[in-house]
């Protein structure tokens, strides 16, 4: 991680990876997962903290989803449904359910597909959010299968040359077993920077980096300042000359798949 | 296309595609190319060219081609042969054939495969340049489905932080077939700049653009100057902070989808 985003040391809170799982879970449980549903979420909340995904964590994420909860944006306990199916393929409804929670039970169906024809593809639509991906595309490698899962979602970038969002930092994850080295696992938005690092900024008053995101009409940001309230990120490359339009791209693949489909 | 990588009004030499046609279909057919495969290998390139790509054309690749064959680096009569099979996969050694004739001819039966089972995916190995990959992704637009094509190898791009090139700037595309607007088609190196770019510009007199290419050792170019003969691309991003580690992690993802498997 750059250095910009680490916590500053008197600013962090150390706590156990075994006694955060629980609170974690208690709290799914408050707000009405039920005992599986809370057990996965808090699983993939844990595996963020755990492998320094801070930006989608406990710390950052938690709050968001309680109140998400609480505003009947998300369905505590969703009965996901699959729509269309084919031996290699499938279409999953998600009413509602957060992402953590859908997606791995979706994954393990995925995975099924993958073991009897090769290939297994399922889209989902009607979820909510999908934390960090690399979870889901992780869940292939103990069947030494290679996962990969994207997200799309919101209107939080600028495309190149663009001054109104129109699209997300929509992420990709691969995860590819290996025999003797670990795991090649690649979880990357498609911006510079990933929407969630700039909350991350902002909770811990870090200063804006030059040429990775913009003002509300669409201006690269190209000094160093206090994250405006609302900016936005912009996509991977940052101007034209070194790139955007491929973060840009990857953005609109994900939105493709993820969305549309 | 940047204007940087536009040839000079004076340097242009204009043709018709149909008489540029017919003159590399002859020069294919005189190095040992059958009918059939000459046809291919002309059709990917002025593709290549009347969609304006120029680094994959008949000026920039032609006289790499034929030095290929001549060096007996590429085979220009490839016997390809199916290595391993299943309903929705297949596994292809191209006889060291050119890829813009070898990997048309898989791509039919990968469409062929994803008619019968949704899906199809074909790895290819002992195989030549690829040219425009956009090519091979765009056959399935036809077929109403959607194409992915990516590609690897060489050692041109130092990966981020890196000081010797260990990865190539493997491109990904895809193309997504539309209903009332053009296809969606994204064919996008994992440098910032595509290795032919360094070429076309080398031909052009242009300079340097800063930010995107790195000295023999490494070192990223900041400055204008003429494009060293022994310059490396960057990968997409450029340095750590603007995201470069997301360039050199779809190189990688290449590398392992189109190399090692």
């Amino acid at each position: 991680m750059l250095e910009h985003f680490h916590v500053p040391e008197e600013d962090e809170v150390r706590i156990m990876p075994d006694a955060l799982r629980k609170t974690v879970n208690e709290l799914l449980l408050k707000i009405g997962f039920s005992d599986q549903d809370a057990w996965q979420a808090t699983d993939v909340l844990l595996l963020s903290d755990t492998r320094g995904v801070d930006t989608h964590g406990v710390s950052n994420m938690m709050r968001n989803y309680i109140r998400m909860v609480a505003e009947g944006f998300v369905n505590p306990t969703p009965n996901w449904t699959i729509t269309r199916e084919t031996a290699t393929t499938a279409n999953v409804d998600c009413d509602r359910g957060l992402g953590i929670v859908v997606i791995p039970q979706v994954m393990k169906l995925a995975i099924e597909k993958a073991r009897d024809t090769g290939i297994g593809a399922i889209t989902m639509g009607n979820g909510r959010h999908a934390g960090m991906i690399a979870y889901h595309a992780m869940m292939a490698l103990p069947h030494d299968m290679i996962g990969y899962a994207i997200t799309a979602g919101g209107q939080a970038m600028p495309p190149t040359f663009g001054a109104e969002p129109r699209l997300a930092p929509n992420p990709h994850a691969w995860a590819v077993p290996t025999d003797k080295e670990p795991p090649f696992v690649l979880d990357i938005s498609s911006s510079s920077l990933a929407m969630n690092k700039l909350t991350l900024l902002r909770r811990m008053n870090a200063l804006t980096i030059p040429g990775v995101m913009a003002e509300s009409d669409g201006t690269p940001i190209m000094d160093e300042r206090e994250v405006p309230d609302d900016a936005f990120v912009l996509p991977n490359g940052g101007t034209r000359e070194l790139g955007s339009h491929k973060g840009y791209g990857l953005s609109a693949v994900a939105q493709i798949f993820a969305g549309i489909l």
